[in-house]
C-alpha cells in the first residue's frame, strides 16, 4: 500500500495572528513564516487583503509579501492571501500572490456581521473574484465558514453546505475548504459533510477538498482524524494553536500544527513536516505573544524514546 | 437502529485528584462526588486503597466511603476503589466497596517505579486479588497501564498487551481497561489494540472492555472517538480534565468529561449525563484547586442555539 500523505496548511501568520490581541510587526511575521518554512511547510496562508481599519493585525500585507522568503511567486512554496472582494483581489494580484482564498459563510446573520452581506452575497463575491483570478492566472480557493454551526443561527443544514459547494464549484473554485469556524463540529459531522460534498466536487474539474478546524470545544484533533479517515488530504493548522485564548470565553484557537503532526506521524501518515522543528518554534511564538499557547506537544514532549542499550 | 450508548466512568475523585498538588478534604471530595451524581454519573472511581505515605491525596479512602451518598453498596451507582495488593483489597472489602480496579503495567521499568515489581508481578498481583474479590462477591476489574507507550521504555509491543489481557481474563477479570497513562496514543493505535484484544476478551465470560485516555498530547478526545468507533462502550473521563496541569511539562490530565459528553451528545450517542450540570461543576472544581482546568467546554459554552422565532 502506498504511503498516505496529508498536506498541512500553516495558517498561523493569518488566521492565527488575526485573532491575537498582540500585533506582530512585519519582521516578526517574516520570522514566523521562516520558522514554518524551516520545519517543512510548503503551503501557508500568510496575509489577508482586507480593510486595515477593521483588521489592523493584517495591515502590512504588502510589506509581508515584499519581504517573504523566495518571493510571493516562489514555485516550491504556495503562499496564500485571503481576499473578500474585488478590491482585495486587486491588491493581492498587485502584490504577486499566486493563490487566494475567499471566505464564504453559510448563514445570513454571520455573513452580515462579518462581511456586511448575505450568505448568497458571499457566494456571489467569490464568483466575481474567481473570474478575475482565473483570468489573471491566480488559483482561487474558497472556504465555507461556519460549515458545522453558526454562532448566531445555531444548526447549519447540510443541504446549505452542499448547495454552496455546488455554486462555488460552478464558479471555478480550485479547492473548497469546510471550516468549523467556531469549533462546534464533532467527528460524525465531519464524516457526513465530507461524504455529502465529495460527489459535488467531482462535478468540477479536479476540485480539491480541505478542512479547517478549531479546537474550541476540544474536538479539533478528533475532527482532523475523522477528516483524514474520510479521505481529506489537506488540513489547516496553526503553530501553537494560536488564533484564540483557551482562557477567554469562546476561545477559538486553530488546531495546533505540532499536535496534529504528532498524531499523523504516529499514524504513519506523511506530512513532510519536522515535528521537532515545529515544536521548537512554539516558545518563540509564546514570547512574541506574551502568553502560553494552547498547543500541548511543546509542553509534553514527543513520544518517549527507549534508553540506548 | 437502536440508540448507541456509551458509559462514561467518572474518575476525577481518584485519578483526577491524585495527580493534583492541592489535597481536597473529605467533605470537598464528597461534594465533588455529589456533583457528578447530580449530573447523572452512575459509575465512578472514588478512592484508592494505597499506602497513604506514598499517596497522601487518597489517605481518607475509608472516610470518603463512610460518607458517600447512598453508601458504598448502593445498587444504582457503582463506586469503584483502586487496589494494588492484598492489603488494599482487605481495606476495600472492609469499607464495603462492591467493585475494585487493579492497575497492571506493561513494562518492567514502569512497574518497578510505580509498584516495586515487574510487569508480570503486576499481573500476578491482580490474579491474587481477583480470587479474593470473586470469593467475596466483589467485582474485579483491571487496568492495563501504559498500554500505548511507556515513559521509560518507549514503544510497548501490541503482543505484550494481548498476552497480559489473556492472563488477566484467565485470572477472572470482569472488565479490562486499556489505559494510555502518559497520553501518547493516536487513534490508529486505539483501533489496533481494541481489535487485537477483543477476541481474547471473548475467551472469558462476557469480559467487558473499557478505555482510559489522557489528553497530554491533544489526542485524548480523538482516541475516545476511535475507541467508540471500534465498539468500546465504556470510557474513563474526569470533570474539567483534572489529573494534570496543561502548563507543566508532561501534563497528564484525563480527558475532560464535559468535553467528551459534548462530542458524544452531538454524535447522537447516549450517555445519561447532563452536559449543563457537568459544565456547571467545573468552576467549583477550579475554585477548589485554585487554578484553571484543561476542559474547554466550560469556557466555550455549548452548541449555540438559534434565537427564538
Amino acid at each position: 500500500m502506498p504511503e498516505r500523505s496529508v498536506q498541512v496548511v500553516e495558517v498561523s501568520p493569518r488566521d492565527g495572528l488575526q485573532a491575537e490581541s498582540v500585533v506582530l510587526d512585519t519582521e516578526a511575521k517574516l520570522t514566523l513564516i521562516g520558522k514554518a518554512l524551516d520545519a517543512g511547510v510548503r503551503r501557508m496562508e500568510v496575509v489577508s487583503f482586507v480593510n486595515p481599519k477593521r483588521v489592523p493585525q493584517m495591515a502590512d500585507a504588502e510589506a509581508v509579501l515584499a519581504g517573504i522568503p523566495g518571493g510571493p511567486g516562489r514555485t516550491d512554496v504556495t503562499y496564500i492571501g485571503l481576499v473578500l472582494n474585488r478590491r482585495g483581489f486587486e491588491r493581492a494580484a498587485e502584490a504577486g500572490v499566486r493563490e487566494i482564498n475567499v471566505v464564504t459563510i453559510t448563514s445570513d446573520t454571520f455573513a452580515e456581521r462579518n462581511q456586511g452581506t448575505t450568505s448568497d452575497g458571499t457566494v456571489e463575491a467569490f464568483a466575481e473574484i474567481a473570474k478575475l483570478a482565473l483570468d489573471a492566472g491566480v488559483r482561487p480557493t474558497v472556504t465555507i465558514s461556519a460549515a458545522f454551526g453558526c454562532p448566531y443561527e445555531g444548526e447549519v443544514p447540510l443541504a446549505r453546505v452542499v448547495e454552496m459547494t455546488r455554486r462555488l464549484v460552478a464558479a471555478g473554485a480550485a479547492e473548497v475548504a469546510l471550516a468549523d469556524t467556531i469549533g462546534v463540529a464533532v467527528p460524525s459531522d465531519v464524516t457526513a459533510r465530507v461524504e455529502a460534498v465529495r460527489p459535488v466536487l467531482a462535478e468540477g474539474d479536479a476540485v480539491a477538498l480541505r478542512a479547517h478546524f478549531h479546537n474550541t470545544r476540544n474536538t479539533g484533533i478528533a475532527n482532523a482524524y475523522a477528516a483524514v479517515e474520510a479521505g481529506v488530504d489537506a488540513l489547516d493548522a496553526s503553530l501553537g494553536g494560536i488564533g484564540g485564548c483557551p482562557f477567554a470565553p469562546n476561545a477559538t484557537g486553530n488546531i495546533p500544527t505540532e499536535d496534529l503532526v504528532f498524531m499523523l506521524d504516529r499514524m504513519g501518515i506523511h506530512t513532510g513536516l519536522d515535528l521537532a522543528r515545529l515544536t521548537d518554534a512554539v516558545p518563540w511564538i509564546e514570547e512574541q505573544l506574551g502568553k502560553r499557547v494552547p498547543g500541548l506537544l511543546s509542553k509534553a514532549g514527543p513520544f518517549p524514546k527507549a534508553p540506548a542499550a
